[in-house]
């Protein structure tokens, strides 16, 4: 037996990630620190040793989830990212998404909505990238923009975003329900750890293509956002598809921490490598003699 | 300098692979010998850290390529995969393409049409998969089906595949002129090397979903897609987008093969990071002052 399988525990960690960072009615975000690594034993020094090996469990729960959708296994997951500017959104979908095979993986970035998509109701162009059976979808910003920006720049009336938080929850709760596991992560960065991040940035010609000078009027409305986030949290952490609280100062501590919910969450399907659907000798022998 | 500057050849190659694999016309697929590993002068010991490495300068140039699309650079790659069975195309996905940030991946893999696609035109669900700006697009099989399994299964008269060729040249052409650089891939197994991974696939419990009845089926129709693919070579190998040939039979190769046309594609648009398209010192004095 793994020492996984005896314990229940990923290696160098104190408490089940999946547990332990989920939010919790009465969590404040005001409280959240972002510099903790909570539930974690081991130190930075352990984390890429760690996150290859994790990576490798990820990469192969994948395969076996798309290996199921072939023989009409309808099921999914959908990662759904949020998080204020540098958090490290990006840093997840390479580093931990990115170990998985794209064959099964669909991205999705949600930016500024187009005309098109602001001509059709907030959920129209979430619906459209939904993942596909077996597939895992990866939300990088998502439908919770419509509760988070939309609120806090006024995008559109308090009655119109404040109705979103019960239609969002009966939207998840339509998806849970046909079959896609949810993994939300709202991911925190400290107001100065941003600023260091933002900075680098701007004194790296490498990086110039990251920043955005609406990312400092963002930050200047940190306060409100904290509200937005709040909110969210408070209405739309339900029990099928909860939020997670990942303090994301360190970097690798906020992929260690993914990568663990998302091996969760694909363990919580209990998959097996998917039986034949065609007569196994009968196909050596065809095989023998073509 | 580094090596690679000084020889414009990438460590262990004795010729550039964009140039020796390059299909030239009169070259004739009954001809390729799949075991061969051409231009390359080490050894498959020598593939793991050689792939790592290249791997990383892969995933730099796609880093390039997906940051200058901030800025309005319009240009895409797209790679075609086409190969029988077993060649090899999901190893590609997976170990070549799965190096890059699923942030600027597009796959799409191609299987039999559904009743939508085949009501349209045979390019219209390519065009929609077709990569956008900054992206690389990756079709596991392609358009080139429509001359493929579609001339040997006689899905349409003669004369509409036939006519297919020049409208597939015309096709890509206008992809190219408008900023895709495509690089086509043949993947070319020997019938035996396929033989045993068809029956190790038999053999495994967890390859049974890689297996389909009907690979035998094909299989047995090795001559005829033999000329279909000669046809293909020949007729659709243009200078705005040649075909490579890449022998599959040892998958370490043909992995640093494909890995090389990609990095010399990506090369070939003389990337640079963007510049900032903001006032780099106003910005810093914002930041410090937010």
């Amino acid at each position: 037996m793994s020492p996984e399988s005896i314990s229940e525990l990923p290696a160098l960690w104190s408490h089940e990630p999946h547990n332990h960072l989920r939010f919790e009615p009465g969590d404040k975000v005001s409280e959240i620190d972002a510099e903790a690594t909570p539930g974690f034993t081991g130190s930075k020094q352990d984390a890429p040793a760690l996150q290859a090996e994790r990576n490798e469990r990820f990469a192969g729960l994948q395969e076996m989830l798309y290996a199921n959708s072939r023989s009409g296994d309808h099921r999914s997951v959908l990662l759904v990212l949020q998080g204020m500017d540098t958090a490290g959104k990006g840093g997840i979908v390479k580093h931990v998404v990115g170990a998985g095979n794209p064959q099964g993986i669909q991205y999705r970035s949600f930016g500024k909505p187009t005309p098109e998509e602001l001509a059709h109701h907030y959920l129209w162009r979430i619906n459209k990238a939904l993942p596909a059976a077996g597939h895992i979808g990866v939300f990088d910003r998502s439908h919770y923009e419509d509760v988070l920006i939309v609120r806090v720049h006024n995008l559109v009336p308090p009655d119109v975003w404040g109705a979103r938080y019960d239609e969002i929850n009966a939207f998840e709760r339509e998806l849970v329900d046909t079959g896609t596991t949810i993994v939300k992560v709202a991911m925190f960065v400290s107001l100065e750890e941003q600023k260091k991040r933002l900075a680098e940035r701007l004194d790296r010609p490498d990086k110039y293509w990251k920043y955005n000078p609406a990312d400092i009027d963002e930050r200047l409305k940190w306060p409100l956002y904290q509200e937005a986030y709040q909110a969210m949290l408070d209405k739309t952490s339900t029990e099928y598809a909860p939020w997670y609280i990942v303090p994301c100062n360190r970097k690798w501590y906020s992929r260690l921490a993914v990568l663990e919910l998302m091996i969760e969450a694909l363990k919580g399907l209990d998959l097996q490598w998917p039986p034949a659907g065609f007569d196994v000798e009968a196909e050596k022998q065809r095989l023998k003699d073509a």
